[in-house]
């Protein structure tokens, strides 16, 4: 059986670390003989925008439909279109009408990178946020009223369903409950945004009643990040809202060193839609062209990808490979965020070859 | 001339550093002269709630507005009282019905603390948050529907106004104009709350029109709080919406070793109505009534009230003292989150002492 990826490599640095995404791909289907059919286009990118005058072609969401995943670099380059309006054309818009609603996050410190934490080792942070991903902060209800003028008001709903919550809530408590420590930790700010998130933690509290063997706390979102910092290794899984898991799955793989080595993966998981897999970096216009990018984040998430399409040792594959290059410390071949000299490309040629 | 302030400790933890808070004033006072009256008062507390089914007495407006400051302690204790009405009913109510609508925090390294981020030392971390303190995502509009059902929705409108945002950024651009390194960073979310954050990037954008002189620079949330650890060397003056300084400024002092030494002041900078003073860390309850609460916050809390009051050098005296007293290590002072054995008491008495 082979499997169709769509390949959007988008914009700035996801050109950069697609081709070592794709190279790492291709290396553990070979050598665990996967048949992979990966298929490049050239929309959901700013220069797309530029010429059509949208992110993607009317007919997107039946072409993307007929893939069993969605391989994804970055996307943005606000110089050209504003991040608003590129996002929602494209990767929020996949999220929602792939109705992707779990974003999965893993944040662990690997070894031979060095956190910006103190005395913190590989094994101490070790964690997954489970970020909702439809609905919630991102909204696009709202508007303005007295345009341009000093009365000017500007409302954004945010709004949450008991559909979307507790299925996201379900996915994050039998994720937990398959862990040794069995611990879930969801992000809150009952005390101050008071009509949301008091219902979120009745329904945190809900879904709880189903699991008597997960342990279940809570923490507000302001003092939760100071905690990410503080004392990483009380975490396990935690579960948020849009903006809230957003945050916090930056914040998570900074506090492991670098953001460049996180992956996610944008998961429906009914299979209704094809699940889309991507690095949390952005498409950092700053080091754009410059091959300094690390393509870790990109190679990482397109082990997720195949363990959700069912290659769980071709993903442990992939992992260990990058795991030992990093672990090997060869600055040569690691990227300047990881305080080395090495390339996008020659860093994505040493995990291939280990592969 | 003498100064009225009032005094309102609040739950917990609050209870234990405000009479250190207190100590420090007082000696401060008598040091330089000052007269300060200082009165006070048993509401905005949830033992009063559940004895009056109020958090604030009918009359709470015309009894504080008498006061030149409110020095205040922290409030809660979800198991009494759920935190979203004795938040909303005491301190949130004063933010916003006192129109203290700068928060101002001060997040900065001190001799004798460890930070929790590696190779930092005092000098690296010199930042304040300046977060809008009334409006924003702390809206009261909203509601569910289908409540207690499968189809149940709840929204939470985000209200943003051009007075609101305008006036906040103008405190933050001046308070950037005065500091040695005139810069000034904005927390957005443009490309995703993609209707009230792209208004606010503008509002940053055209108020900044009016200071050539202010450096300017903006990150979305997620990358911030990522820098925030990173790179906290990078801040001067950074400015956010309500919620987004929210949590800035319980990480940017947990990047400095606790959140039991930040002070906050909210502040009406027109003097219409009495400004409030209190420490950054909440009311605790799990460390409540064990004596071993940091006073730190509280105690700076009142030398930013001193300040605010017109007496600079007195402010200066207790920041050099508590300074003095970490840098001194003592750890029969010092309290646990400061890795010593001491009580709050002693601390604040070492800090008076030191007055
Ligand atoms: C207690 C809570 C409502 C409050 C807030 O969210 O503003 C606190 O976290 C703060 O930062 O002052
Ligand atoms: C690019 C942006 C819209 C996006 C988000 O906010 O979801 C990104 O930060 C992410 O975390 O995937």
């Amino acid at each position: 059986m082979s499997h169709r990826i769509a390949i959007l490599a988008g914009d700035g640095i996801g050109k950069e670390v697609m081709p070592e995404g794709v190279r790492a791909l291709e290396a553990a289907a070979k050598r665990f003989g996967i048949e992979l059919e990966l298929e490049p286009f050239d929309f959901a990118s700013c220069d797309y925008y530029l010429e059509h005058g949208q992110m993607l072609p009317d007919d997107w969401h039946a072409t993307l439909s007929q893939f069993d995943a969605i391989f994804y670099g970055a996307i943005g380059w606000p110089d050209k279109v504003p991040d608003h309006i590129s996002l929602w054309g494209s990767l929020l818009k996949f999220r929602r009408e792939f109705d992707q609603y779990v974003n999965l996050r893993p944040c662990r410190l690997l070894p031979g990178i060095k956190s910006p934490l103190a005395d913190r080792e590989p094994g101490d942070i070790d964690f997954y946020v489970v970020r909702e991903n439809t609905e919630g902060e991102y909204s696009s209800v709202g508007g303005t009223m007295f345009e341009g003028t000093d009365r000017e008001v500007v409302i954004q709903e945010t709004v949450m369903t008991r559909h979307g919550v507790d299925r996201v809530l379900k996915y994050a408590f039998d994720l937990a409950a398959t862990r040794p420590r069995k611990k879930l930790t969801s992000a809150t700010k009952s005390n101050g945004i008071a009509i949301t998130m008091p219902w979120w933690d009745k329904r945190v509290a809900a879904m709880g009643q189903h699991y008597p063997d997960v342990n279940v706390d809570q923490f507000h979102i302001d003092i939760l990040t100071a905690n990410f910092v503080l004392h990483p290794d009380w975490f396990d899984v935690v579960v948020a809202s849009n903006l809230f898991g957003d945050i916090l799955s930056d914040l998570g793989p900074a506090c492991t060193g670098t953001i460049g080595v996180a992956p996610s993966a944008n998961i429906n998981p009914e299979g209704t839609f094809p699940s889309l897999f991507e690095p949390v970096h952005g498409s950092a216009p700053d080091i754009a062209g410059k091959h300094i990018a690390n393509p870790i984040g990109q190679i990482w998430s397109g082990a997720m990808m195949l363990e959700h399409l069912g290659y769980k040792e071709a993903a442990d594959a992939i992992v260990a490979a990058f795991e030992a290059v990093l672990a090997e410390g060869d600055t040569r071949v690691l990227t300047p965020d990881l305080r080395g000299s090495g390339s996008t490309q020659a860093l994505g040629q040493a995990i291939a070859e280990r592969i």
